[in-house]
């Protein structure tokens, strides 16, 4: 079991990283310029590929081991009105979930990655942040090594997704507090709060950030008192794999805040990770920009539950057959001088 | 077999076309609101699959007979340096196919998708479009028809996709004479031609839209004038597939120009059709705007073959494994009312 004994060792760990294999991405990099097309032709399909190899190590990378860990945690910001659903719907999605019945378990299937859904302490939601820290230090840590021990260290790649009602309060909370810009930047509708409970969103943000005045400077404080058990095992999760050298798939709105502070410790922190998918949800595009993300799709998804990244998952694997699979033109008998004139 | 008598005939059956089945698409529709996610929270997962509805007249819809078609021509216009490969290469890359070594292979691997090469008189390359027509009106039409008969009538869904050294030169020429603006305007550096190949690509595209002045107010006579027979059979494929009801993901420039002359002649002529991806090709992004089309993906891909499309339909996969896997809230004993405050 991973123990962080305090914000300092946590912060320790998050400043002890290691670098990718540019070796590998090299080789990766070097194949991909005898392959018959024109160079750099497949864009980010390449350049996902020598990010696989990169920091898995391995020239060509592997996507056989895929695993998708979905987080999901209680909140006590709820008790302010905003969310658009029950909190209880918490449970009755983890429930769908072991049953087969969500959207993930769908998504799983298609990307052929192994979905785990850790459910953390449903019935015992964080406090309203509005009032006192979301959680004390020992309730955060434990939430972060829960992350940190969940990854599987033989993955090849992982994606971070999360369930949780009111957790784009906490993520919009996170946002602002690394950031700056309040409430009213990075709140947005969330499952589909109207006008009125935006405000009241908005709201909640601003006491956070007004009552957590004195956390504002340190990365993991700021998700202790903001943040919610979910968010704190997806910074664990990410974490320990960027400690096991396992490229990351970042989810959605919530998912990229929970990791938000890592970057904000150590700028090279989210090396391992890309960006899944821009949400429709309305502070992810700033957000993204706040941390130089390029995400690789944008469908207008605002799902969570790692949905997004899910399906990025698809374009890895198609990025990885090119790759593997491709002829060379020296293979395939096919000119690759370039006309002079 | 298709006979198109004369540019008329080919006119009159690009404006006798079926429109979608609405019933189908609303059923889906339904379907999705009834599903354990806020409502709309896929996104463009969620219309896709109201698209393939509409056009399949299935609810659900159906993705078991996928194709891919790619059809492959020379051209003329090579004559003018505008590319960064020889000609040869068209015939190289079809030999490529046959045997399993390019991109496409791959990506109909992954994507499920019967991949099918359809080579157009490598050997007669088109007329110099600078100096005469591309191709004379029984020329053209013979591939608008070969297009148009390539079409499995079983399909659930068409990817069309080309190979044609020279024709991102035809493209650009095709989207300046629909939409105006000249060589300067829609001329890319294809393949990767240097500066000096990219001002002769716009001279020629300026040179060729000067040539064929007299025929730049009718659709079918542009695509002679300065297509080609790879552009020409795609045209007759995205036809044919309106015609018999099965919804179309067009690839990248080559791909969209060559079906752009069918929205001129009628608005909702491309209703049936998804534009799969925005390539890196300059004139991409003006001429899916003109025409209304947005890309699913954008992954900074320039490399025809139907590659980009073919990672689209990764993505509609996804999208129909959701809306029939999904559990509904009265399934799942999920909570759906929307809190009240």
């Amino acid at each position: 079991m991973t123990r962080f004994a305090s914000f300092a060792d946590l912060r320790a760990a998050c400043l002890d990283l290691p670098s990718g294999d540019e070796e590998a991405a090299a080789r990766v990099a070097l194949r991909e310029g005898s392959l018959t097309k024109p160079p750099r032709s497949l864009g980010r399909l390449e350049e996902t590929v020598a990010w696989l190899a990169r920091w898995q190590g391995k020239s060509p990378p592997r996507l056989e081991a895929v695993e998708i860990l979905v987080f999901a945690g209680n909140h006590g910001v709820t008790a302010q009105g905003v969310s658009a659903y029950p909190a209880e719907v918490t449970a009755q999605m983890v429930a769908n979930f072991a049953a087969g019945g969500a959207a993930i378990n769908q998504l799983a299937r298609v990307a052929e990655a192994e979905l785990r859904v850790i459910a953390l302490d449903l019935d015992g939601p964080t406090a309203d942040f509005t009032v006192e820290p979301a959680m004390e230090e020992a309730e955060f840590l434990e939430a972060v090594a829960a992350g940190h021990d969940a990854l599987s260290r033989q993955a090849d790649l992982v994606v971070l997704g999360e369930m949780g009602i009111g957790n784009t309060t906490s993520a919009a909370a996170i946002a602002a507090a690394l950031f700056g810009g309040g409430g009213a930047r990075f709140a947005g509708h969330g499952t589909g709060v109207d006008e009125a409970g935006l405000k009241r969103k908005q709201a909640a943000i601003d006491a956070g950030l007004k009552r957590h005045e004195a956390a504002l400077n340190d990365p993991p404080r700021i998700a202790a008192a903001l943040g919610g058990r979910e968010l704190a095992a997806i910074l664990g999760a990410c974490l320990a794999a960027r400690r096991a050298r396992i490229p990351v798939l970042i989810d959605g709105f919530v998912s990229t805040a929970a990791v938000a502070p890592l970057k904000k410790l150590r700028a090279d922190a989210l090396d391992h990770a890309l960006s899944g998918h821009m949400s429709a949800e309305a502070g992810h595009r700033l957000l993204l920009q706040e941390l130089g993300l390029k995400p690789l799709l944008d469908l207008g998804m605002r799902l969570g539950e790692g949905s997004g990244a899910a399906v990025a998952v698809l374009v890895l694997r198609a990025a990885l057959a090119c790759h593997t699979g491709m002829a060379t033109f020296a293979e395939a008998h096919v000119s690759d001088k370039m006309r002079n004139r």
